[in-house]
């Protein structure tokens, strides 16, 4: 579908997970894009003008078609360019990565953000409770696959770049054991495998301004409290 | 794909939107299908066999394949069953498809839930804005085409059946008026064009019990305060 008219630029913030969902699926397929960096307190008019229901970022500009909500934008780009299938082609399996992908939005990321960026005591230790019973719906979903995708990755596990990149961040901000290889040996080693794999690494945003991000996130939370 | 073998059996509550989504695109698809009716205060042991993490209907349960969350069925269904598609063929107007699908579950499910059964009255207010705000968006979406889908309706007429069919008896319940032909004339047009349709018509569980079963459901919310 590439033609020399294509334009393809991406409107987010490098430390964002579900920008760099949208970063490692268009690296995947080997689409060029435009980087476009926001500042998300000042919002730009480009980012207003796409995406005026949400005004959040990432927003896909294919050929001034806009696009939001990352999973949607991952499964238009599987949809958009062919080769380096991200969903499967079988009508289950297809559906299956859609409900697991949901699930790490719904569950696991929802948790975690509850155990981690939380001041109430009870509703933080409720955040980690659920995070380790969603986690483990993962680790039993994983089973013996080098990948959720199999062989290769897939939707869910771009999903999961958030578990994979982001939760060992919050753990260590937040002095927090939830994602270990002892409780979780299987997820522990597809998160190494997946944040190894040369597409995801030129994806992934530098760890320690991030570290440091984060922290300042969660000291600001502690004082207004 | 239909074979002498084809067994589909839909676990769910007659009076749920989200299993009438269900409904509507098995009906579409001509698939004859079993309907188990749940009672959500015994959950049945196939219930919580088929759906483990939600423990919710519906589920869709196809030649023993288990598949939950209405979204993710309904796209199923039409990967799964040719004829009269849900999506459309185009990559990008599919992804337009899921954006506001997503968008009818995410902001007006929830600003409406909000609006009629909340207590609190700021969080109430806040729910009629958000409501009104989120139809807008919808109002505008319309545009002058019949269905979301065009002539035939799609997945975002199926995810709207909320608004449709419930959203009118929320109103009555709650005495509100969010959803009016004169504030959302095209939306007002499509709902009366898309509840009368023969597929969604034969899909619709009857009007009365329900109204009762969701004024029971205030009344005790109310006397809980």
């Amino acid at each position: 579908m590439a033609s020399i008219q294509e334009e393809v630029k991406l409107l987010g913030v490098k430390g964002s997970p579900f920008v760099c969902r949208v970063e490692i699926a268009l690296k995947l397929k080997g689409v060029e894009y435009k980087f476009i960096q926001e500042n998300l307190h000042n919002k730009s008019d480009l980012l207003l003008k796409y995406n005026p229901i949400y005004k959040k970022v990432p927003v896909l500009v294919h050929n001034e078609k806009p696009l939001s909500e990352s999973l949607v934008i991952v499964e238009y780009i599987d949809d958009a360019w062919k080769g380096n299938p991200i969903l499967p082609a079988e009508p289950y399996q297809r559906a299956l990565a859609r409900f697991w992908s949901k699930f790490i939005d719904d569950k696991v990321f929802a948790a975690v953000r509850k155990a981690v960026f939380t001041i109430d005591e009870k509703e933080r230790e409720n955040g980690i409770e659920e995070s380790l019973e969603a986690l483990q719906f993962l680790e039993n979903e994983l089973k013996d696959k080098k990948f959720f995708g199999g062989e290769e990755f897939g939707l869910v596990d771009i999903a999961a770049i958030i578990i994979a990149f982001w939760v060992p961040i919050f753990e260590e901000v937040a002095g927090l054991q939830l994602f270990t290889s002892e409780k979780f040996p299987k997820l522990y080693n597809w998160s190494q495998e997946f944040i190894n794999h040369p597409v995801v690494k030129e994806s992934l945003p530098p760890r320690e301004p991030l570290l440091g991000f984060f922290k300042g996130l969660r000291e600001n939370l502690a004082a207004s409290k």
